[in-house]
Parts: C-alpha cells; structure tokens; sequence
C-alpha cells in the first residue's frame, strides 16, 4: 500500500467523521431525538427542556464535548458505577501508554526506519507514491546496529506499560475496595447461590436447605428460596404482555378507526366482535391461567435442586460460600449470588454435570464459529491483494485500474467488510455465554467480552496477519518453536492493513458510536408508524461485550506494532482522545448500568495487554533473528520472561481482589451496620428479594389506570 | 535385542531374587540382624524373642511370606496409617490393571503380532535367536485388518484402567473423611500458619496477631506462636548432641582404656586432662550458652513474620483458613498447619517474594539437572548398540564377540548404570523441594514425589526413547503434531530395553529393598567398629519419595507398552506380586510412618495413570497412522477426549476432598468434642503444641540416668 492510498483512506474517514460529529451536534438539540441521544436523561426526568431558538438548533455547536470533557471520575462513579469507571481508565490508560510510546516511535524509530534503505534507497521525492513499508522497520538494512535503538526502545516501553499496568490494577483495587466500603447493605452481599442440592426421598429441595444450613450455619442462616422451573410460566407471562401491549395500541386509536373481527380461526371465520373486548377477554383468560400456574407451582412446583440462601450477615454469607459444604464436593456447591435483577432466569441450567457438557458444546461452537468466520476474512484478504482478485474476477480488470477505485477498494473496503461481520460475533457469543449456565447477565456480559476478545484477536489479527502472508497457516500455532520467526515474517508485512484498520474500522466506530444510527432509524420508524409505542422505551446498557474487546484489540496492535511499524501510533491516539470524550459523553448522556460487578472487566483488559506485550516481545525475537542481529534476539528473551514473571505478581496481588471481599472488609461492614435500626427491614426484604419474578403476582387487565407499571418487573430492591 | 538375551537377563535376575530372598530369610532370624530387619518392631518393644532352635536359624524359611499375606488392610491402617494404606492400594490396582492388560495382551495381542510377516517371515525354528520384535506390534503387517483387534483393545484398556481408577479414587476418599471421622482431636486440625504478617511501627508480630484476631476472629481465637528465626540455637543444640553422644561414648569404654588427653589446641598442647571431665565442661559450657540464647529469643529474638495461631475449634480455623483475611491478599496469607512433629523448623523461609523467587530457582535447577543426566542416559544408550560402542572404543571388538559377554552388556548392564545414578535423583530433589518454602516435612515428600516421578518419566522414558533412535531430539515437544508420529517410530523400537529394564531395575529393587543391603552393611559396621552407638538407631520411615516414582513409572511402562509389546506384561505382573507381599512384609516389620497425610499421596497416583493412558493413546494414534490404517488413527482420538474429561470430572468429584475438610465434617467432629471433658486439657496443651523445638530446655549433662529421654524431641504430643 502507498502512502496516497492511506491518505485517501484517512480523508474519507475524517470527512465521515466531521459529518457525523456535525450532525449529532445538531440532531441532538432536537427535542424530538431525546429517546435517542439522552434516553438516560428521559428516563431521570432530567431531559432538558430545549430553550435555544429555531436557528442555533439547526447550527451544530461543540457544547457536548465541554461538558463530557468536565465530567469528573467521582460523577461517573456515582451516577453510572464502578464499571463504567473501569471503561474510562482504559481509555485513559491507553492514552498514556500510547502517548509515551508515540514520542518514542514517531521522533526516534520512524526516522531511523526511514533512513534505512533495505527496501529503497533514501530519497524524499515523490512521497505519495512510496510503500507505507519505508516507515517500518522492514528497511532497516539488515544487522544494522541501528536496530540495537529498536532493542532498548522494546525494553523501555514494556517498562513503562509494566508501571503503568501496575498503578492501574492497584488504583482500581483500591477503587473496588471504596464503593464496598462505601455501599449500602445489598442483598447479594448477604446471598449465596447453593447448587447440586441432593434430593433425599420424601422430602423437597426447600427442607433439605432448610435443615441443612440450620444445622451447619445456625448462628448466621436467614432463609431459602429455592428456584422453580417456570419456563412454561414464563412464556404465558410474555404473551400477557404482548397482548397488553397490542390492546394499549388499539385503545389509542381513535374509536372509528377501530374495526370489528372476526373470533374464529385468523380472525377469518366466527362472528364479529369488538377487538378491544376480544382482546380483554382474551387477556383476563391469561391472566387467570397464569394465577393458576403460579399457585400450581408454589405449593408442587417442579423445584429445582437449586436455592438462593440468605444470610444475617455477609461474613456468614462468605464462611458458606468459601467453605466446601458437603463432604461430596459436587453436591451442595456455592457460588456468590448476583444482584437479584441482575439473575438470568430464562436458562437456569442446575445439575454440575449439565453445566459441565454445556460448557464443552460450547467451547467446540466457539471453534467452529472460529472457522466459519474465515471465510470473510479471506475474502478480505484478496482484496488487499488486487492482483488475486483480478485473476479470480478478470472482467473486473478495466474497473481496477482506475486509480481511486483501486485505492477504496485496497484502503477502505477490506476494514469495511469486516466490520460487519465483526458485528455479528458478539450477539453470537452472548447467546454462546448464556447456554454455559451462568446465573448472571453479569457473568454472561464478562464471558462474552473474553470471547469476543480472543475471536477478534484470532480472527482479525492472526488470521489476517497468517492468511496474508502464508493462506490458512493455523498450524504455526502447533509448532511453537518457530512462531516468533513465522510472525516476524508475516506481522510486518500487515502493517498497513491494520494502519487503516484502525482508521476506517477505529473512527467510523466511534462516531456511529456517538450518532447511534441504529437506535436513530429505530425511533424514527417506531415514531411513524407505530404511534403508541414511542413513550415506552428502553434505556440502553453499556454494551461493554462489543466496546471493551474493540478497545483492546486496538491496544494490541498498538503495543505490536510500536516498533514494527510506529506510524500506526499516531492514528491510535487520535481513536482514543476521541474515544474518551465519546464515551464520557454516552455515559452522561445515553447508557444506564443494569448491573455492577464492581470492576471486574478490569483483569481482562490487564491479560490482554500482558499477552500483546508478549506478543510484541515474541515478535522481536524473531524480527531480530531475521535482521541478522542474534544477540539482540537473544537479549529480548529474558524480558520475555520478566514480563511473565510481573503477570504471575499481579495476578498474586490483585486479582483475589476481584474475586472475593476479605474477612477483613466483610467483618467492617458487618459491625457498621450492627447497631444499625434500618437492618431489621433490609433483612425482612432480603427473604423475599430473590423471588423469580414469574412468580410476582401480575395484574394487566383490570390496572387500566396506571398502565405503566405491571410491565416494570418489581423486585423490593 | 534376542530372545536368548532377554532370557539371560532373566536368569541373572531371578538368580538373584532367589539369593537376596534366601539370605534374607535366613539372615533376619539372627537376633544381631533386628535393628536391620525389624526396627519398627524392636522400637515397640515387640522384637519377638527367637525361639527357633539353631540350625532352625540358618535354613531359608517361607514363614515370612505367609505373615505377610495375612496382614489386613485395618492393621496396616491401625498401625502405619493412611498413607501405607494408599502406597499398598498402588500395588493392588497396578495388579488389577495388569491381569486384566495381561489377559489381554498374552491371550489375544501377542498372538496376533506373532503371525504377522512384516518382520520376518512365520518359522518356530529357532526361537531363541529371534528379535523380541516378532512379539511386538512392528511385526503385524502395514495395513493389516488385525490392526482393528489392538484398536479395540485399547478401547478396552483405557475403559478398564478409568473404571478402576475412579474406584479407587472414590474408595480412598472414603478412607480419608473415615479416617478423619475416627480421628482424635489432632493439633493440626485446630491450627493455621499465618505467613507475611505485616509489619507495624512499635509492634511486634505477636502483638499484631493477637489484635488481629482478637478482633476478627474474637469467638474462636485461642492463641499464636510467633515464628524465631533459632538458626543460631540449631547449630548450638546440634553441637551438644554431638558432644553428649561422645560423652556417652567415652564412658561406656572400660575407664582403663580411656587416654588421658590434652586440653589445648587439636588436643596436642596444653596440660593432661580426662577427656570425660573435658568434655563435661564443654557441654555444661554449650548448654548455658543454649540457655542464653534461648532466654534471649523469647524476650527479643529475631522474630520471623510468620505465626501459627490455634482455635478453639476445627471449623474455625477452617474459616480462616479459607478466607482471604485482608484487603491485601499477600498479607496475612493463611496455611494449613502440619502437625506439630511434621514441620520443618530449619528452613522456615517466609515473605511471599522470597518463597516465590525460591520456587522459580528451584524450576531452573530441576531443569538444569534433567539437561545434566542426559549425559548417563546417552552413555546407556550407546552400550544396547553395541556397534556404536565398537567404533567408539575399538579395542572392545574382540571382548564383545564372546556372546555371554554381549548379552550381559546389553541386556543387564544399561538398566543397572541408569538405576545406579537414578539412585542419586530422590535426595537431590528432596533439597530442591526444601528450597522451596514447604513448611512440613510431609509436604516436601510429597513435592519431591512429584519431582522424582516427572523426573523419571522424562528421563528415563523420553531421553531413552528419544535418543534411542534419533540422539537428542528433545524438542519433539516443540512441535505438538508431530509428538504422536515420532513417539510411534521410537517407543516400539525401545521395547526390548524396558522389558529388560523391568527385570532388571524393578525385581532387583524390590530385592533390595527386602534385603536392605545398605543399612545391613551400615548397622554391621557399626556394630563392630564403634560399640556403644549401636543402642540408638532410627526407625526408617517409609522412602515414598523412592518408591511411589518407580511403582508409578513400571505402570507408565506396563500401559504404553500393553498393546505394543504385551511380552512386558508377565514381568510386570511378576514385579508387582513380588511388590505386594515385600512392602507388606516392610510395613509390619521395618518402617514407622513419621508424618500422615491422609492419603495425599494418591491423586500423583491418579494423575499419573491419567498421563500413561494419554500417552498410550497418542502412541496408538501415530501407530495407526505409521501402519497405514488412518481410520483407526482417527478413531482412537475420541477417546483421548473421553480420558481427558473423565480425569476432569475426577479432579472434580474427588480432589477438593484431598485438599481440605468440608464444613460438614468439621463441625460434626467440632459437635463431638464438645461435650468431651478431655477438651479443656487438650486446648492447654495446644497453646504450646507448636514451640519449636529449639526453644524447648535442653538438659543433658546433669541428667545421666534416663540419657536416653533428651534425644527424642519432646513435643507434647
């Protein structure tokens, strides 16, 4: 690729860019997007009532980015969680990260790259039309002493991130420890999950918990409220409301727009009826069903050998969910529960070895999905390489010679295409996530993002980088002797792929982030054509499955690329300035925490990162082994090693952090809230708190009045 | 290697067995010979006063064999605890592993490989000149429908060896809590050890666990013993023991014989003086120093940031023990106590970054020294090709034409050099694992366990495999999909040398260890050289960190080798027969355990097993490959995958119960106590259960009556 064709690149992603900041600046100051662009605000009753005059809305103004830019950590702490803290330090970490290693790559490596002349002698004229390569180190001639600077410039940078690691997973630790010291009593600190109760003839689920806890945890134990199988109750209850929702639209019609139907089959046959009564009727027959099976299911429901168990204390809730129960360590297994509206009801997969299989079938769908995915990305890839394509399409030969066709097709297009597909993986791996028997939307959110991690680095980067070079070499991976020398190869050699990557996937990224196209012709079609359902609307989550893998995947290829090929660092940056104020914005503005899980995303973006340092490190090894320079390969290894080393520290130090709360804090909290009168009430709610709600009472029919509520689950928390 | 070799070898060995078994039921009648062969049984005081008549006492008598026999696994659990148990358990599900593989193998599997032709052609003449390769696999023809009656009896195998394993792991976790069940309150059961207590300005440690758990633990906390660094009192009290034994020494000789000696430098200056009284002075000398010391320590001694802290009862300490107790997780780390007279004083290392960085020396000297005995096995290596050893030393050819001389060379020789510096391994690795920060001596044994048997396998098993047939192709390892190609080419090819390598190595071990040849030579040497130190001699404990590697490597060999060469099987079944009723005979007459683990020693034993099946399979699936039936090949990787997840399900189901007690069991043994009147005194004395034994008063040189009592170290329990 030639320097012109990045720059065509990076000016139609600049202008789209500048289009989609001008048009959100101006779309946002129309009260008529307020679901769209601050639907979190809606929902607070904070909407700001627009006083500015017909023609500043129509004129974009660069207010937003002043106030997402003064928006202070302890602000987002408070209005949004830990979480989304944790999202901002990632961008604020990068930024650091790739603030230090860009001035060592543009002012030192990219010049010594550029003055090598392996690939072509030096010559500053007719720029445009050079390769991006005479910036990487590809022209370093070979056995330069010059790259003994590419060696130290190694050295420094994993020191920096190192530190930088380092004070991130501390400050976060100590972030983590605060908001529980800080928080209220919360019934999923007083909760355990017991699974694999063992079910003993002539007595149910709920007695043996009952007698068991009672006997083993006596001066501690609350109560139990065992998990039915309502699946069956939950699909009435979904009909109920979408019935509902179909009456509301029809009571909102004008009464002559209404037309009689028919009862019978389709609405075909059977005698005329007013809709709005059929439908009522129909309604209070589901209701009444759903009483029946919500009686049914309390006093002989199909139980489920699982419990959610309460305790007095969180201490006595962390003696019973440290401590193996049973002396079979596969029955009565604990797990911390989740908040209760963070609970996953639908697939409450409960037997160990169900959980076991669920978890195989999924890891080989991961691998096919893996393989399937190949398919687009080697398309992709001959459209990095024109000559493939042409002798695949040759009636394409005429198009393919003019110059700016040829330049979209080998800049822009390839990112494009796998953009899209890439879009595709995370819904994929939620549903993959949630079939492995989490219990949580939390635990589903996480295992997602590790997911949708490795798939992209595997998927974008290895298959990408092995693919270009060698087609199909996923057997490098079974011949770990030669990796550093095949990546030395072929790692280089993509470097301009990913340069535009970054700018055309990493920017359009961003601003569609911040435009929300989607959920834009989402409203607007909802608005038209379906007037009714426009006043009830979902305020989004943080998708962090899509955005956290996103982020860091770029972080991979920074940290890979810094010495291989620095001019990517610079276009990096520019992702994550914008990316903070995008996102500090979203945050204010746009998304609302459906759960906490009080910064648990943090150790993934901590492994990832160590695995790109390693990466870069494996990497080096081989570029020095190629470059004609073993002792510096050699001298890479024990970095190598001390990185490992400081990852075996921080996962000693830091992560029990994340996975558990300490005798220590658990034992402070609980003497706080000893002499604490509101307690008494918090623990009478705790009995009830994790009630499936299938098993609410509900009530849509008659509620006429207040029609809002019933369709909002209500748990007492 | 000929079947007229292997025969040889053969003869040697059982001319041998013979000998060391009839020497030994002779030489074990001798009254002389009972520390030798029946420590455990002189230490009871139960050395049985011979009755037999003289010339009773010098024929060779069975007798010993049928006592053996009789012995029940309820005496040896009675007697010598769990962990003999388990040791026996190896013997007898190797026994049932392999008469089931020998069935198999003898019956069906060689047979088969008989008739095939690829080797040679089919012709009962001549047995004894023939290759033992005709009974192996390489002799079944390439393509060969046969093929399919291997395929399936590994599928028989592996289904065999699983059931039996999982019977085994589930019988001897039973053992464990029933073990634990009938248990009297045991010191270690109420005890934690707190490493990395941090340091607070104007404290102590012993203050500072005091407060600390006081504060968190203020129902069950009973007491702390701070850790003193006594490295200096160790050599001291060293010093007087020595002095005392030599002390005891002089005055047992007839005072005319003792020299009068001077008092000055190396005993050559200064005036005359008796050596008993100059000794008495030094000792009474060194134990005031002693004295000193010791007051010193316990009033500001270096104290060390390591506390054992007892409770009042099991299930508290068990909660902290399993729960992070601060905020920092590498502060206040918590630890099983061992028992009292388990734990190893002399190296009591502790800050978390010093117990760390030992661990990685320690990986790099096990490295170091498995690169170091290369040099052995590649020597053994050269002797069974013996024309490898003619080029290297041509002065040999005429001595190695002689045939007895050529068969003992290869078939006796390399085994007995191996198994000399194999010898050497165990101790080594015994310091290693000392290195590494284990507090308790039955921790180290089982590290060093572990260490011997990887040692073993790769050493003997890979190296010899390896470089049998291509020198030093150790990074086969670095190119995973080749291993199982490789392997099938060398590990047939080395069949010949482990069988003999079993008649060798294991029926000579398991000889020696009835005759024990050393301590025999040892106890007679010290009988007759030096008189008086023969009183006072050590009840040996059981060697598990020799035995259960080598037990565990002959099944490794026995299971890789079962549908390759079946000829292996019968000298394995012959060596575990002769296993059984030797260790038998050992346990009741010779070793005393010195620690118990509870049967900890069983999942190596599990894993392992695990590890010989996979192998087997991945020989199998590069076997089926090489003998161009790939359909068996792919076939047989299911059930690698099926072994993978039963040892996943197994580590599971039954390793939780090998790490710790569940809170079941442990506050029904709390609940059994409670009402017991013996508690009151037996938390007394636990309060000082843990004093290391250097602090402890020494007092030999007053007390000359009892001089027996201050040896043993006096713990309370």
């Amino acid at each position: 690729m030639i320097v012109s064709a990045l720059l065509t690149s990076v000016g139609i992603n600049l202008g789209l860019c500048i289009l989609f900041f001008t048009l959100y600046s101006i779309l946002r100051k129309q009260p008529s997007n307020a679901n769209v662009y601050g639907p979190r605000l809606v929902a607070e009753g904070k909407s700001q009532q627009n006083s500015c005059s017909n023609i500043e809305r129509l004129l974009p103004s660069p207010g937003w980015v002043r106030r997402a830019w003064q928006l202070s950590e302890e602000e987002i702490l408070s209005t949004t969680g830990l979480d989304a803290v944790v999202l901002m330090r990632i961008f604020i970490f990068s930024l650091r990260v790739f603030s230090c290693g860009g001035i060592v790559g543009i002012l030192i490596l990219l010049p010594v790259n550029y003055v090598g002349n392996q690939l072509s002698d030096i010559d500053f004229s007719d720029l445009p039309n050079k390769s991006l390569d005479i910036f990487s180190i590809s022209n370093v001639n070979n056995g330069s002493k010059r790259l003994w600077i590419h060696f130290c410039s190694i050295y420094v940078f994993t020191g920096v991130v190192c530190y930088l690691l380092y004070y991130e997973y501390k400050y976060i630790s100590s972030k983590r420890l605060a908001y529980f010291y800080s928080s209220k009593p919360q019934p999923h600190h007083f909760t355990i999950l017991v699974r694999s109760i063992p079910a003993s003839a002539g007595r149910s689920f709920g007695d043996s918990v009952e007698s068991f806890f009672t006997e083993y945890h006596p001066a501690t134990y609350l109560s139990n409220l065992v998990v039915h199988r309502t699946k069956k109750l939950q699909g009435l209850i979904k009909d109920a409301k979408m019935l509902y929702k179909r009456l509301l639209h029809l009571r909102s019609k004008d009464s002559n727009q209404q037309k009689l139907m028919r009862d019978g089959f389709l609405g075909l046959f059977g005698r005329k009826v007013n809709p709005i009564d059929h439908y009522e009727k129909k309604l209070e027959d589901l209701e009444e069903h759903v009483r029946m099976e919500q009686s049914n299911l309390s006093v002989a429901g199909e139980e489920v050998p699982a419990a959610f168990v309460s305790f007095k204390s969180r201490y006595g809730a962390a003696i019973a969910l440290h401590i193996q129960q049973s002396d079979n360590p596969i029955e009565w297994v604990t797990e911390q529960a989740p908040e209760p509206h963070d609970v996953y009801w639908p697939f409450f997969s409960t037997s160990f070895m169900q959980r076991w299989i669920s978890n195989l079938v999924v890891i080989v769908a991961c691998i096919l999905l893996t393989i399937l995915f190949l398919v687009p990305v080697v398309f992709v890839q001959t459209l990095t390489n024109l000559d493939q394509l042409e002798t695949f399409l040759p009636f394409l030969k005429g198009i393919l010679t003019i110059t700016f066709v040829s330049q979209v097709i080998t800049g822009y297009l390839p990112s494009l295409i796998l953009l899209l597909f890439l879009q595709t993986v995370p819904p994929i791996m939620k549903i993959f996530s949630s079939m492995q028997g989490y219990i949580s939307h939390s635990q589903i959110e996480i295992s997602t993002c590790k997911k949708v991690l490795w798939f992209t680095i595997w998927n974008i980067f290895f298959a990408n980088v092995l693919s270009g070079s060698v087609l199909y070499q996923i057997n490098v991976f079974l011949e770990p002797k030669n990796i550093p020398e095949k990546l030395a190869v072929a790692v280089p050699a993509q470097a301009s792929f990913f340069i535009t990557y970054v700018v055309t996937s990493g920017w359009t990224s961003l601003s569609s982030e911040l435009f929300r196209m989607i959920p834009l012709i989402w409203d607007f079609i909802k608005r038209h054509c379906s007037g009714s359902y426009a006043d009830e609307f979902d305020v989004p989550s943080i998708p962090y499955r899509c955005e956290i893998p996103r982020i860091l995947f770029f972080e991979l290829l920074g940290i890979t690329y810094f010495f291989l090929a620095p001019l990517i660092l610079p276009f990096l940056l520019v992702y994550y300035c914008l990316g903070y104020i995008i996102y500090r914005n979203q945050l204010l503005n746009v998304y609302t925490p459906k759960f906490e899980t009080g910064g648990k995303f943090w150790p993934i973006v901590h492994n990832s990162t160590i695995f790109s340092l390693i990466l870069m490190q494996a990497i080096a090894i081989g570029i020095f082994g190629l470059k004609k320079l073993p002792m510096a390969s050699s001298l890479t290894i024990p970095l190598l090693i001390l990185t490992l080393l400081f990852h075996e520290y921080c996962q000693k130090r830091f992560l029990p952090i994340f996975a558990a709360y300490s005798a220590e804090s658990l034992i402070k909290k609980d003497k706080e809230n000893e002499n604490d009168a509101s307690m008494t009430d918090f623990l009478d709610k705790l009995v009830t708190a994790y009630r499936d709600p299938a098993l609410l009472p509900i009530q849509y029919s008659e509620n006429r009045d207040s029609h809002n509520s019933p369709l909002l689950s209500s748990t007492p928390f």
